[in-house]
């Protein structure tokens, strides 16, 4: 469905997902002797000079991103001076990219960052969240301290929109409607890298409270490959773009977290992968050394299942190899276990796929 | 897929989910202006005389049915004579039922009733499992007091089996291991219930380390039928079955807890609706006034779909009115909320379901 055939008087826009239209089995979730679970999706893989490397399903099905995109939403910290007025650092940069777990060392990242604005957590506008982190969550529980906004796996994000704001003498009060600059900047500069019309798409509110737009999969993918591969863009926007997939690659715990399928995965490629996850089973990657994008959805919106298809992903494009596999599933099982630690059963990827 | 099919030499036995064959959509998430996810499955309602009332998708498919057949699973516990026996009262029965959320009002409940076993926390085999009650299981953290087998969501269950095996002289060590008496009684029983010959089919282990078979979607939905209307059957199990409904619908909060979905359903039910999820998007009903049986499983194994697709089951087969479909979302919301509590989407049956 492309953005101009959007029915205008349909108040919620209906996906591309139809009875006869299904998207290909990615990921199946077995018990003992049999598949218990599977999970549909549509990935999309790219290069930067917008040509197909890899479809399975609708690709140009409308899509929201939410979080994958962080690493897109980071470019105007930089291109707009902002980051470098203010210091930023390259983890602040990182944390700008991340869906972290609200862990100390996310949190005590951003606090000293927005005091160095001049502002506080209460000018955060995402609402508070308990830590992804167990660790972290059961610390705070214990301690009876309740989450703040700088918990909120988001708040590295909206350090950065702040900090851009405030760079360009911009309202810090209300940058998360969908008429500020900041927000309306971000989608004209992701409809920009995506070659995309986002101007009628659908829209949305992400869980952190700033806009959503619907996305065509393979714009989505496409934005990504220009970021890993900017060579054809302006000079500021391809070190910007370079700027954020060092940072990312230097820093991986400040993407998720300790012992996060993300982070962890970003820990083993380093530059040649800035891999960012996003809710509703969605993932992206940039992979510099192949000048491709990546973008994946999984249709009922499952984690463990998104885990799995860009991880099959990335060692289809031989971005990954076996013994890299070994260590991140080491680290991030994708085995199913029961309450007394027995391994009863795999998510992998479906035969198939 | 019948049993007799299930290809021998396969190391897992595929599910009957294909590309060109996939499972109806009933759940669809929307955000905004957009459907954002959405969730496929099967639905199977049968009467008691193993008629098709409705069948959504490959009925015959099989499928672990998981925690969602414990009122099937009790049966023995009173057929056996061990409920009389050992005196256990209506809300213990109610437990032999649960997946409960490991608050104090379960566990104080399995404790003394292991006690009067003459056994102890120890012997149930099921793991240790935080509760799923985030009021539970944020005291326990808080007091530093780590979850035990009693928190277990299947410790009623467990303690069901425990006292069959000690009325009937059977070993109480090893009753989860799948060659015990109290687990070939059980797939003996259900298969006989839904008229399946369970013999073949596949096996695993469930999260409690009992085992699960495959069991066809139908023939789930017609042992619940029967259940539910069990005048064909002997006067023994009959009176097993009206005792089991009996004690869930009186007992709504002991099968799975304070504001938690399956309880709310069953307090505005009562004796017209034996509802019981299981793991993975399972749902059974038994439906006592209409003489029938349900059984729903998602695809992906998510729960808010299989909540809100059981919910339009209940609703189009006049089992809940609108008003009690208002109390139960006022309680147990089908909205989806952003961090800051704002009204974002909705998790709904979709348009054609």
């Amino acid at each position: 469905m492309s953005p101009d055939s959007l029915p205008a008087d349909d108040p919620i826009v209906r996906t591309h997902i139809s009875e006869a239209d299904a998207a290909p089995l990615l990921v199946e979730v077995t018990r003992g002797d049999m598949v218990e679970s599977v999970h549909r999706g549509i990935v999309s893989v790219v290069d930067a000079q917008g040509k197909d490397v890899l479809s399975l399903g609708d690709v140009e099905r409308p899509t929201y991103p939410r979080s994958a995109i962080k690493p897109l939403q980071t470019l105007p910290v930089i291109e707009s001076g902002a980051a470098d007025a203010f210091n930023l650092s390259e983890t602040e940069i990182a944390l700008c990219c991340a869906s972290h777990n609200g862990e100390p060392i996310h949190t005590e990242r951003v606090i000293p960052w927005l005091a160095r604005l001049g502002l506080g957590v209460d000018n955060l506008e995402c609402g508070p969240q308990l830590p992804s982190s167990v660790a972290a969550a059961h610390a705070l529980i214990k301690a009876g301290i309740e989450p703040t906004r700088a918990h909120n796996n988001c708040s590295g994000k909206h350090s950065g929109m702040l900090t851009t704001a405030l760079h360009l003498g911009e309202p810090v009060k209300g940058y998360t409607e969908a008429d500020h600059p900041v927000q309306t900047r971000l989608i004209d500069l992701i409809g920009e890298m995506g070659e995309m019309d986002l101007s009628r798409t659908a829209r949305g509110v992400d869980g952190c409270g700033i806009p959503v737009f619907g996305a065509p999969l393979r714009g989505v993918a496409y934005a990504m490959a220009r970021l890993a591969a900017p060579d054809g863009l302006s000079a500021d926007r391809a070190a910007a773009c370079r700027r954020i997939v060092k940072a990312c690659a230097n820093n991986p715990l400040m993407l998720s977290g300790t012992g996060a399928f993300n982070s962890v995965v970003l820990a083993e490629t380093g530059q040649t992968c800035l891999l960012k996850g996003g809710a509703e089973g969605y993932y992206t990657a940039a992979l510099p050394e192949k000048g491709l994008g990546v973008a994946i959805k999984v249709d009922d919106g499952a984690s463990r299942a998104s885990h799995a298809a860009v991880l099959a992903i990335l060692i289809r494009l031989g971005v990954i190899d076996e013994e890299q596999k070994s260590r991140i599933e080491a680290a991030c099982s994708s085995e199913v276990r029961n309450w007394a630690g027995s391994l009863v059963g795999f998510i992998r990827p479906t035969p198939a796929f």
